[in-house]
């Protein structure tokens, strides 16, 4: 059994990783930490686990790397990179939900973080945790950068047509829409219900922390660099991310083309979902589980693809694909513990 | 392995069926019926399904009897007490999820359901399915009529009140909202997103069929009639009931007092949930399991006990009771395959 | 014109007052006044005023009260208590939206607001404001005390059985809905998005403020004491307000003989509309507007009448009447600047 | 007083005209029709109606044009182009909310919808009706094509920069998002509550019919052929458009430059509100009323221009809108029963 700790577990990042943990076959889940959290019972924070006997403890990067085989760290960014150390990383291994470790550049951190990066020399360790695009260098990973929400929607719906060196990579425009929960458990105005429910905004327009990200994925695809306008919207749902990605294509190219060649990519991916020509995916259908569904479309007036991916933004994009990149580094089947069917209605 | 059947596996509640009996440790899932499926794909119903290889088969009882050790029917009322037969319940065991035989005596049913009843022959055979009140006789059911939605959390949450003698008989008056799962995936204008979001209504005030069916549960916990006032209400979320539950009490009795015999009556079920006095549940706290979740409050001005309990209407208040029903009857963990947390947020 | 200011302008309901009075023909609104809101924009706080020039000054009791003809108080209970003086009230009108003038007995008040009442004084002087009960008192009133959101429709909706004496005084129920916005704009976690979401509950069990209040409306009707069991829940709406209100009957009735009743109480009104038997109100036909719609169901097999009423928690629930009472209080039509249908869908 | 007929008063569309037209001070609302509506009470429809007397009569556009000076057509695509002859223009005025007018190019219409033109001989009496552009032409118009909801937005938020050739005609993407409202009230599967809940999906990609309708507005501003790329998205709102609008810049400018240019273009306008630099559009500040708030970034490092638009799709995206250019048509104030703030929350 992988003993596995949650440093960060009162978010709603840490309630999901502990309730796809729990019931995890080939996991025991020894500890909940958070800030101050010493001896609370996590039902105060989480009703769910209700029956459950679970405590939350102090937060202690020390003990949870020296009592677990694997920590997972939910907690604002800068945190893991001020924690994480060379040492932490002897004792056990880390998959980081945070930003720290997910550009390889601390210089491009620093600038859209706006902040100091203190992992400097951990960094070079880091594994980018898309798990279908980076399996192998995950599994051998001791530290994990596991992907945004956005941006593991948005590489993975158009890294094939930058490794085919079919899109132009100046003309990406990555416009998504993302469920309240992907902003936290923060107590801000902007959150409130009334404040969210019936009605739609775009935020972040240009400077999303998401965009450098999605930038260097599809650069890595490339070979070169790529350059994206990002648009993140706010819709009143509480998961759910829909990605709606452009790209001009070097040569024309129809639907059932397009689909033929993410079949190549995607099609034996236990997690992946390509929907047939004229398909949209929905974020209904994968609510609560770990699928990512893409839908494949061409523009042919205009010349662009249009590929459209769904995912929860808490599972694909955040605690399911960081449970996924534990199989991978522990050798366990890459479902387990994820294998869920969205819940519907 | 068990061999289990959904018949009508195109509505919610057979979905939802399909989707715990699928990933069911216990179980093997051989067939999906519908009336006019046959050989249609389940994912174009439920696109949650993408990546399974499920098909619809048409209707077929005698086929689904002959091949399966249990047939759940997911059905208008009706067409389960028109074709489960003595035959059919010779063959295989049957869970019914509609109300056909839900309440022992037919001519009650006659005059709710303003129908004949054309199950008189077997209804005798028929064991209501609220697991944790008559899990005994269950266990030897050839057929389990799973309780409605409301009734399921109404009976659960006056059950040990009346057993007691501490409720007075004419004194019930049970306030319920549901969600808008509860009235299936029929196309009514009734059910379109833009006339229930952002609204909130009581409907089938003092004439709602779950009405018989909590007077039915009550009067055998006292051993008398007891009558009660039913006021169903609709409200903009997919999933979810709760039951606000006034009686008056036959002696003044405090919340902790109340929380003490509840606690007896319920604290060692792995389903039932009993808050601290005080705490109300929480349909979010449920949405997704089989969790049922109860806070006891006593209104010492007037002597009244206020029982609130929250279920998901499609878990255990239908697809899930189903199953626990099936593990029981089968022998199996009672939480065998529903023991999920709720998705939340 | 009549000269309006709102004190506590940057909440729900002092934005709902300001919608309502900026386009009323009859009133200039001259003074929006917060706490801390010296000199910014009102389309700060209310996106919806972009194109006003309205701007907030800080709150000085004194200052609106020479200025204006009215004044709107909404403020956390406690402030007009201790601010509307006998002086203030020589010099201008008040409407207050907060409790601390709607119970006649500020010991009943100090025991459910866990606080002392400031205002013993001017308490004498104020009249309950729900406008359609006491239209004649409102009329010479210098200070109204504007009735809660749950109250309105509580004593709206069961007053005619009471003053019929056809209600028995033990039997109430009063068992409502609400939507979130009449939990204001404060910044809880209870109150996020993620929180309210899919989810119901009930709340403040037995234990509800506007308890005394219900209950004092209703004794005025019986000219008895009359004890009232009130829950109120939350549901995932921004606005409107669904009371179910359960009585026993003192003699049979059936609903038509109900609807009778309630036409001659209520049948000339310009804000209630009844439905016809058999038909329930729904808050989606009053959203946005000042109306209370009224459906009464008999329960003839357990003797009970219920009543249901809807209304829009910010308009007849709270700035809706207010203006109401201002035009009553001014000799205006009843429905000036307040004649709006229900935005709907 | 200006005489005014709905025909087809029982959509979303006509309810809203209804509604804006029942309290509009230069208006008689004289008749309501529908197809099998004779005689029935308007009420039956929309119970947001109840106090009023309004009833239905049998859809008649002869009469109607015979006893009103306006008619409004609220009809599915083909009704209008059948039915509005030369014959009824020379004794009404007519503004057609459907589609059949909106594009100058009757065989574009025909690709696009799929079915033939039916008013080729009174297709060039017709004005777009996206007032604040061609607000001269609306004026002497006999005939109004009232602008989709979506083009609407996506026109008058990319139309200065086409005016004033600073965007690259081929570059220009729309990825918009729209509540439920705007599929009707049609009785469909896809638009039952749990279906559109918590859900989020893109449809139509690139086969949407308001692109034609997009091009040619955007075309008429540049003076040549523009082509657009268009994808709709719904998301679990009642009412709504955001529209999020990007083109190449011909040469570089920032943010402040930007809003400067649209100062020039819409300063002045009643309802187009142009927020400062950096602040992005939400729908909840437009609910209800007939603004249209614009927010204008620049994504300079990509050279791009975002340009994001919100708007009510049922006011200023149909009846709002309608009634706009009614006012103008009549020589009214524009403002004239539509000048209502967003009722918020």
């Amino acid at each position: 059994m992988i003993k596995a700790a949650v440093i960060g577990a009162t978010g709603y990042v840490g309630g999901e990783l502990a309730r796809l943990l729990l019931y995890h076959d080939g996991v025991t889940l020894t500890t909940l930490m958070s800030r101050s959290g010493e001896g609370k019972p996590y039902r105060e924070r989480f009703r769910n686990f209700w029956h459950t006997g679970l405590t939350l403890t102090e937060t202690n990067f020390d003990r949870a790397a020296e009592e677990n085989d694997v920590i997972f760290v939910a907690a604002p960014h800068g945190v893991a990179s001020a924690n994480i150390t060379g040492d932490i990383l002897k004792k056990t291994r880390v998959i980081d939900m945070g930003a720290d470790f997910r550009l390889s550049n601390a210089d491009i951190y620093e600038k859209w973080y706006n902040t100091r990066h203190e992992g400097r020399k951990t960094l070079p360790e880091a594994v980018y945790g898309l798990t279908e695009l980076w399996r192998g260098r995950i599994a051998a990973a001791r530290l994990v950068a596991n992907p945004g929400c956005y941006t593991t929607a948005a590489i993975t719906a158009l890294w094939p047509l930058f490794k085919e060196r079919l899109a132009l990579p100046g003309s990406v425009i990555v416009d998504a829409i993302s469920g309240v929960s992907g902003s936290g458990r923060d107590v801000r105005e902007t959150n409130l219900f009334c404040e969210v429910n019936e009605s739609l905004k775009a935020y972040g327009v240009g400077i999303h922390r998401h965009t450098p990200e999605i930038e260097e994925g599809l650069s890595r695809a490339l070979g070169a660099d790529v350059a994206v306008t990002f648009t993140p919207h706010l819709a009143p749902v509480s998961r759910g991310i829909l990605a709606t990605c452009y790209v001009s294509l070097a040569e024309p190219a129809g639907a059932d083309e397009l689909w033929r060649l993410y079949s190549e990519y995607y099609g034996a991916e236990r997690f992946i979902r390509l929907l047939p020509p004229g398909n949209s995916p929905q974020t209904r259908w994968v609510r609560g589980s770990n699928y990512l569904d893409i839908g494949v479309f061409a523009d042919e007036r205009t010349g662009r693809a249009v590929i459209v991916a769904a995912l929860d933004n808490m599972v694909k994009g955040a605690a399911g694909q960081a449970v996924q990149n534990m199989n991978v580094m522990f050798g366990l089947p890459e479902d387990a513990g994820i294998g869920q069917l969205a819940v519907y209605p």
